[in-house]
């Protein structure tokens, strides 16, 4: 695809220093880029290859100074980056048709542009919308409704009565709205509780691969609009996590914990269940929450503490052992001292 | 669904105090319950609503006094509230037909009244039992058995020979009988161990979505009656975990380690190869099981330690910083005071 | 299948001692081994069943002595104990057809004696190496290709573009080629960056049952000939893995981080994203890498520290409440020490 600079520059919202006219036709790093290319300075580290890389132009941020280059400056180049790279790659085009080989049960509405790939399966009372693509061997169950735009990858399974928003994207193997792992004891054995909710997904949210949502014991599990979860996490019932949160790979949410807006949780982090966590918390790497916390916090180690306490701690822990051997060393030393103080005290009284 | 309260009575083995013909349509939370709704008190601080409320009958322990309301008194609350949203919420009839879109060898021997939903593939020599119920996209493996009543949720893979009892739920993505971890050093590489045994789960046993069983190398992973797996739970090959045990979330089992029965592992923990955990244990979320655990021990911490030694020392894991200055300040009054009894008995001598 | 001692120690490539026309039908335990049996010792706990097991013949190191016993000695006999068992139990031929039921894109070239199970999705441009087998319900996406020998079980995905080797064993419900986990700030919301790389995996390579690999963001994340995950692995975009490595269960990998050859990464383990861990490195089970790792280290907990460091340090762990009342004990008595001396020196001085 060639491209003027012009373009690029309105695509990506930035400021051209340059030759607005200069043909680009692909993307690259700063260290292998050549003349057809446009590259990206996002981290500083690399603003030392301005001079010598042979791009077509650079997108910088609005400080840089580079005389003879062709530049766009941009507030946010990480930013620019992606968006060029989409715009640059844009999706191989779906074929908008439903294919004969899926199995759709006859009262499903289904918007136009829709494309369902061979071995579908979409059960009664379901609401597909305008352009959804759903991939080979997705499960959809009884009455599930999905928005205009979403995408289903390979293998998802969404179970009756799910509500999909728009522009939602949901990897292969994930599945979405298992029951909740709730059983009420009946002496040594337990009587499994029915799980009568829903999972609800909102707008732009993305779910990894291999994902488990569980739905609600009785309303609903709830992610809301723009929040992005990697693979392997498990989300259980009645969990509510807020707008742009982040869910990182294999971090576990046990059921009706609530999380604000903006929380991010690292990978293979956890919070127990029935616990609040305010919008803009950070729980670290392997970081489990086990208690209420305020908005704002950054917390890591299993009970999560704040995250400057844990990594002074843990920078201690090597130290323990050391550190019981001068207990026990400094012990001695008083006990030794206790004595020689105790001997000179007798000859004060004698 | 309307029942008079003497039949919820009855279908609870509850007592009635108050008007057994009261009619009841539905269930409801104790805040939010009207006339035709029975609520529940399972949580003694949801007491102090029984007064308020507007349910037409309140299920609650024998000890409860609410003079004027409509009570059935129960031993177990909870137990009671999740029979009642079972009843009132009976599960929707599978319609007990095989559909001709599922590939189904011609050996396979069909109960009565097995539903199986398109795209199902089930192998030669199969049994599956009466009333059993298949998802689309589910694989069942040559030689594989399933017993009355058991339902399998979409993208269900049960690999060859396995031994599935009767009512077992399995949840969407697990997979049952994958080859176990077992590989042989031939010089740097790995020579794979065949894994010819198979995985056998009893009756009323549940497994949760994307939870993966690995297959015994020679005999049989057992998973004894009534125990539970939550989601993303890994079994490695030769566990045997006992009867109406609990594996939550995320949870990993590592090979040949056999649990006893009513064993809770909680969310995220996991127990090394080649181990014993006792009858009535429980791990904590997160806890490492690393040795032999006699019955009924509560552990914590990885490696696991004694659940209450796990709490004293988590609580002084952030002071360890302080601890360490405190160690070196000590030592700095100890250097001094040894310098002064020094000066003292030079004092002393001359 | 019948075998005389002979044939069995030319597969075994080892020597024998004792007669080489026994008969051999099966394989068993020490323990349990009739005449018709070939056993193992391969631990040398088992040695002293030498002398009473009933076993036809025993496989043992070269060193072994047991005058009167039909033996083949080899140098690794659990590596013999391997390959015998996979000799006497070969797996069941795949009848190398390619099911009606499945879909296939019209230009996919298909090698010699490729078995496609029903419900198969293969995309336009793959390529399928021969005696390739690939279970129901696997999708493969356009422009894949597939080495000769691979065999997938059922559920898996690959998504497009991905670049399978030969013998590679994929378990079910794995995932190769989900789209990486990478998205830009753009204010408080996450903007999608496209992962337009792809997967690839090498030779001889086995992945786990609900294994996640994502693809690159712009290159490859490359599985390496010879490594093994286990289940419920998480492998994010970029990574690299080296040959003959060994990733358990439930361990996480971070964006970019490369590992090298004859890595061990145990159960729940995990390392960030952007670093490098040698060849011959073991992180043990629940260990996480925080930072760079050379050549051969051997490390545990998290953050990750020298295997020796942490275990000491761990065992010192639940001695911390004692330590800091230790710590409050010996401050008093300094402070009692101290007021003693201010004492003898206040006598002194009058």
């Amino acid at each position: 695809m060639d491209i003027t600079l012009k373009e690029v520059a309105q695509i990506l919202g930035g400021e051209i220093d340059g030759d607005e006219n200069t043909v680009i036709s692909g993307l690259a790093g700063i260290e292998r880029a050549g003349p057809g290319d446009i590259t990206f300075v996002a981290n500083p580290k690399y603003a030392r290859y301005i001079e010598s890389t042979q791009a077509g132009a650079i997108v910088c941020s609005p400080e840089t100074v580079a005389p003879g280059r062709n530049l766009i400056k941009v507030a946010n180049p990480y930013l620019a980056y992606a968006k060029a790279l989409r715009f640059l790659n844009p999706p191989p085009k779906e074929p908008g048709t439903i294919d004969p080989q899926a199995c759709i049960a006859e009262d499903v509405q289904m918007g136009r542009n829709v494309t369902v790939y061979p071995f579908v399966y979409i059960g009664a009372g379901c609401r597909i919308g305008d352009n959804v693509t759903i991939y080979p061997h997705c499960f959809i169950g009884a009455g599930v409704s999905i928005g205009c735009g979403t995408f289903l990858h390979p293998n998802v399974t969404i179970e009756e009565r799910c509500i999909i928003g728009c522009r939602v994207i949901i990897h292969a193997g994930a599945v979405i709205g298992s029951d909740g792992f709730g059983f009420a004891r009946d002496g040594a054995a337990y009587y499994k509780i029915p799980q009568l909710g829903i999972v609800q997904i909102d707008d732009d949210v993305e779910i990894g691969a291999c994902t488990a949502i569980d739905r609600a014991a009785l309303e609903r599990t709830w992610i809301k609009r723009g929040t992005k979860t990697d693979n392997l996490v498990q989300i259980a019932h009645n969990v509510v996590i807020g707008e742009d949160s982040c869910i990182v790979s294999q971090a576990g949410i046990s059921g009706s914990t609530k999380l604000g807006d903006r929380v991010i949780m690292a990978g293979q982090s956890a919070a127990i269940g029935h616990i609040s966590i305010g919008s803009d918390c950070i729980v670290g790497a392997r970081g489990a929450v086990a208690s209420d916390l305020a908005d704002g916090q950054i917390v890591s180690g299993a009970p999560a503490i704040p995250h400057k306490d844990f990594l002074r701690a843990t920078t201690t822990f090597p130290k323990l052992p050391e550190m019981r051997r001068t207990l026990a060393r400094l012990a001695r030393k008083i006990e030794a001292l206790e004595a020689e103080i105790r001997a000179l005290q007798e000859k004060h009284s004698t």
